[in-house]
């Protein structure tokens, strides 16, 4: 089943891109375009970070490299690696945990990954690709197979494709394709809005 | 110095919010519109987190409640206060550390508040406003004003407002001035996207 050119049933006007994005289960095995996958880059380089420290950096692993892709890919938690292997990239993500200035602990580095995956994956939902960011990854085996210097930390991986839109063949796709059309639903505004006091609705989304 | 809608100087096309993103140090001292803080964060109520979990939750002071806007800005560390005191709205952010449904503790709760304070950002500079987010924030204060439940973790703070475009007047707007409008800068993709091993830069973006 295709998804609408924008899924997410907002409440309020957002922008195009927000309301666009998704985290599918089921690629279409096809490789995303140099271009592309670029200006998905691009997008997080432009991330806001703390003392602009530009924390994070990304080991991108191609599907049409097949060695790099496959090494990339057994990273991943086993239950991540059964839909990310038709991804046509592979990216895992690292933060420098000090700043690069001085040496201090970051404390928002982590964070600060978040805003420039949120930036790529915006970027990618507005080129007709999707974005499905995992916290399963085998955190040992990118310290080990990427050889990470000290002060650096492996933390996510991410997908990036094309959605397959070709009908689900077999259990486990249709099973897969279940849980990306499930519901699409998130907590409503009065229950994450405070004023005041923590878990106090503020007036204007009560 | 007005700044042209679109600062960032990117080499590569990207969404059009993330061009005209930037995080001012001069705010015009006016409130911003509930429908507009409301599209702020129906934006980010649509992050991506693990699990769908939205560790986060907001703890909002509008400029315009004068006694709860204080109390916010006073949970800044000075140097933030000094330049923060005249954006719209203020926010403090609050992640929960374990996952809702499984009680685990969650490791990407921080990055996951990051793609959601992202998303924030996006829309507020979509709809004419900007978002300077920071750090430096009594996490105690946070912790003791607003009365946290175990669990519950202050992490930083949201500027939101209209950037003042007025001339600068006085030693401390100029300062202001002159640290908003510096050079934007960030690393080149060559320095941070890498293939194989950590620090080899990725063919595609030598």
């Amino acid at each position: 089943m295709t998804q609408p050119d924008f899924p997410n049933p907002v409440d309020h006007p957002v922008i195009d891109a927000i309301r666009a994005r998704w985290s599918p289960y089921r690629y279409a095995a096809r490789t995303v375009e140099d271009d592309k996958l670029i200006r998905c880059l691009e997008a997080a380089r432009w991330a806001a970070s703390s003392f602009n420290d530009q924390p994070w950096s990304w080991i991108v692993a191609k599907r049409e490299d097949t060695a790099a892709f496959a090494t990339a890919l057994g990273c991943l938690v086993e239950a991540n690696q059964a839909w990310a292997q038709d991804a046509g990239v592979l990216i895992l993500t690292c933060i420098r945990t000090d700043f690069a200035k001085t040496g201090k602990p970051n404390r928002v580095a982590l964070h600060d990954l978040g805003i420039a995956a949120c930036q790529l994956s915006l970027q990618a939902a507005t080129l007709g690709l999707q974005v499905h960011q995992m916290a399963g990854v085998d955190l040992d085996a990118v310290r080990r197979r990427y050889e990470l210097p000290t002060g650096v930390e492996p933390q996510t991986a991410i997908a990036i494709g094309y959605a397959n839109e070709e009908p689900p063949r077999g259990d486990f796709q249709i099973e897969l394709e279940q849980r990306q059309n499930g519901p699409r639903t998130r907590k409503s505004l009065s229950d994450q809005v405070f004023t005041g006091k923590f878990g106090s609705t503020a007036g204007f989304v009560a």
